[in-house]
């Protein structure tokens, strides 16, 4: 039974807590905190976790064997290196760090303590979808990989959104997806920008992402943050052979007042739910079975963050962006190879 | 924390051992049981669990909390009667019992218990294709149900099966899910027999169950036991005002070789997987809150033995048989409303 | 240039005038007559063609060299009959005739004249998705047929609709189409009588037909006709070695307002206008090439009706009815082999 | 009945003569000629057509109403330019001519001689799915147009396709797509370039193009020319409030060997069957109406070539390159309104 620690008490954090308490096997949350203390409580309170002032305590708790960080995003920082500093496990929802120097310290923190203990919150990695679509382009089936269309709809978005947020909150998990999907690094990103869509105010929206990959693969990625008619996600890779794309997923088609109808997932949470379960459980039996953590690491947050930032110069400056990474530690050179 | 014990560890035994230790969130199996007592003691052994020698040992177990029965059909009764006289909550893998005489001994023996302690294994209801569609019914947007399409077709099955079991094992659960789905009991079957196919040999494969509800409703079931391309499960429904089915549900497609392929799922522990999860934590969750179960009940399990025997009659004789229950005792009346 | 005259200028006469004039190569309508002689003048008068007082006039017009009847019912037998007994081939709109008696006459007289005159309006057998789905089965790809699933739905029908029209004028399409599907006659009929939907007042509605092939395929067909949602034609083969289904056609797909929606056609002229197409031209360019039509023939035409005969007598009774026809002439021999 | 001459009969040119002589109403082939007076002869006398030695007596003869141009590419610009002189309608396949200054030159012509006489082959503006999307844009239900996502996949090309081609052979098809669908011209071409299908040889094979159009729309066009699975076309389009794609379109579905396989076409002549029967067609309804030609005109032709050569040089350069067009005559206005 592992012994979990969660900071951050907000919407996602209460998510993942609800996961490990009532759903997923072989994990106890022991204890919370929240920058709000009176949520904290109320939460804790709940689930019978015990409540810390700080981070800093939850992490030395001895009741807490690993580490999950929900906070907001500038802290991310202290937390996972504080966990690193207590040799804790610790899963870190994305952004694992706002900048990628600090993602970076991160890295090097983790190399200097030996081995893996973070784990950065990318749960695409972990839909049935995706991994079906992994499987068949590893499978051989469609040969060497040239393209890939991809595209990431959201309904909406929260009105304090801001421009460069379609690149760093959005389009990140194509980032991180492509990176896992040929296992290889990004070598360069550009911003097309079309016409701007009236119902998104002042953003830059929608977007047109290409990502170049090392080994001369284009992806193209279509970020709209106002599509309105639901969540939506596509992928579709051209190999030498063929191609294989995500399937339709409809539970059930209606058929009235003249048309056929399928729905649509309203939001990523509906599209993603099994993703996150799956993503949560194999996490948690890395750690029981004693190993390290085999998910998106230190080094895949320090990536996908360089990328990102490498697509907001983009968008800024209309040219082509290389993505240059400091050297790639031995600790991490499985996970993505060259 | 639910402990259960598990009454039989062959394949199915051991998947829903696996799914508690390994999956779920609030449950432990603290006591196994088999006929083959080696099996028995290798399966406890590898989860720490203790190993009794019968079912009546297990039951009597004080570290037991509820009963899991997943051994040989006829063995079923006397474990479910033995749970309910020990006052323990039992899951029984579907048939309830092999003969609906049997099936009716467990529902008056609950009933004088007083309340709920049985669940039976159809795990249809807990499909998330299937809520959606029984959600979309029950929202009244296709208006009052008329017809329904099935389709219930097995890629192969074992040497052992028998011409019955296309009825006794396979279209059980399309008469449990349209008593579920349409809320009230069938009043009538008739097998029609097509064409026999050469890979069933002495089976008569395909047939064509038509199932009359009690409110008129008409469903169509072809039950297809050597389909050889996979396994395929289809279900729509007919209303005044449209149609509700079934959707396509392909996470992803290949194009290669001349066509666009799409994968078929193998079998049903691949096209319900999700769902064996979904019963067992609802079954676990309604325990924990010191509740009754909320799943199939024996009344359930009983009605389908009926409807099931009526099937059986209906392929011998050629005609339309009736389906004759006792009455329904008010334990389960709020169930299947008329 | 095949010269054709047009018995009957109502909707669908107009509609083979306006397909004969304007999009088919090799054809030219060169007289028309109908009971409402204003309205034959008219269409007479728009196209150039001359117009008849009667039909017996029409067909022995010099003029003519192939007559098209597209009049009323209870007409088509004496316009048939004296087409062959003038020697000229005459297209007949479904029905034949409206009696399997006045059927069998047109029958004698076609054999008694020596060679194939007659070809009746079934349109489904030139329908690309029809002639792909008997490609597939005749390809030997899914073995022997078991099954067949079928829907029939029209979205509503007009207020003179009677009850048997239900079989005699929807579900004959079906019959005709398995006879020509399977290269074999119909055995038996059954109907099956759900829930009557609201929508159609008096009608018996929905209803689902069983048709047993001589060789003991076992066919089910839905008839709906007031589906309300538009026009829909479903049809699944099952095989001893696999599947083959009409697909899915939709030319475009929109996503809004919450869900992806699917155009579906409003009535069969939408579904079927290519296939009317089809159907005319390649009756005319058998007509050119100095061949007997290979279209549907009145044996066809005959065999269609005793079958409906039999539908609406399964209908009053409730019971099995066998399909009884006589003798088949070797004129048609070729076209459905045992 | 429309007299037509067909300068040019290879493949394409016995086609369209095939569906002039036994597919469509209104048009007879009168005149023929090719290069090779050898193929001329024999294509002419089976269809008892005049034969000439030149394109320019083809033009000339008096029982020649109208011209379809189907030859060598190099040798567009002279036929066309002779037609217009002799004040014919003339047909001719795409590309209007191989330089956009020779398409100038025709246009000019044209313009001098006050109407409309040339239409420009390119058949998709007359395919049913095509036609849908674009009712569907212009009917306002998916708001404003931001972006359009195409694809354009030949199985393979022959051995004397040259790595131009991908843009001035198969991507002109989407460039004139691309103009009728939004009705504004495209203002500037990029190229992008994945890593190289090793089926396509020295091919730059595939291709990325972007179109910026006039009003801001961007179009990403995948060109694929050695897909190997078959012929295939996608197209979809993000607007404001919703999107629209061309849709599925599988005639049948066959389900056999562990998966269900849907029918891909295996070339454009398949796939735009009917989209070249419907072409033809209303170009003789608009001749035989007495009317100037309706579809793509030499307008249109010419602004695809000059948007073709944008893209060689994009794919040259690596850059952004403009499309600067001449200013457009009055007469073309209408059709590609600002």
């Amino acid at each position: 039974m592992i012994r979990v620690g969660v900071i951050g008490t907000g919407m996602i954090g209460q998510d993942h807590i609800r996961r490990m308490t009532t759903v997923l096997s072989g994990v106890r949350v022991t204890a919370v905190t929240d920058v709000d203390a009176r949520v904290a409580a109320e939460v804790g309170g709940r689930i019978g976790a015990a409540v810390h002032a700080t981070g800093a305590e939850l992490i030395a708790d001895p009741q807490v064997d690993a580490v999950v960080v929900c906070s907001w995003g500038p802290t991310h920082e202290e937390y996972v290196l504080a966990s690193i500093t207590a040799g804790k496990p610790v899963f870190c929802e994305k952004p694992l760090a706002t900048t990628q120097e600090a993602c970076l310290r991160i890295v090097e923190a983790e190399v200097a303590h030996g081995n893996r203990l973070v784990q950065v919150g990318y749960m695409r990695r972990y839909d049935f979808a995706y991994r079906q679509l992994k499987h068949a382009l590893d499978s051989g089936q469609i040969g060497a990989p040239l393209l890939m269309h991809c595209a990431h709809r959201n309904a909406s978005v929260p009105g304090h959104f801001q421009k460069e947020m379609s690149i760093t909150d959005s389009a990140v998990h194509e980032i991180d997806m492509v990176r896992w999907m040929f296992g290889e690094e990004i070598a360069a990103v550009r911003v097309l920008v079309p016409r701007r869509n009236r119902h998104g105010g002042d953003l830059q929206d929608p977007l047109l992402l290409i990502l170049e990959m090392a080994g001369g693969v284009l992806v193209d990625v279509e970020i709209s943050v106002n599509i309105r008619y639901g969540y939506d996600i596509r992928g579709e890779i051209v190999g030498e052979d063929g191609t294989v794309a995500l399937g339709v997923q409809n539970p059930i088609e209606v058929r009235r007042e003249g048309r056929a109808g399928l729905p649509v997932p309203a939001d990523w949470r509906e599209r993603f739910l099994q993703a996150y379960d799956v993503e949560f459980q194999e996490w948690i039996h890395a750690l029981a079975g004693g190993g390290q953590p085999l998910g998106p690491s230190s080094w895949d947050g320090y990536a996908a963050a360089v990328a990102s930032d490498a697509g907001v110069e983009a968008l800024r400056s209309g040219g082509r962006v290389p993505v240059v990474l400091a050297e790639q530690p031995k600790l991490y050179v499985a996970e993505v190879p060259a």
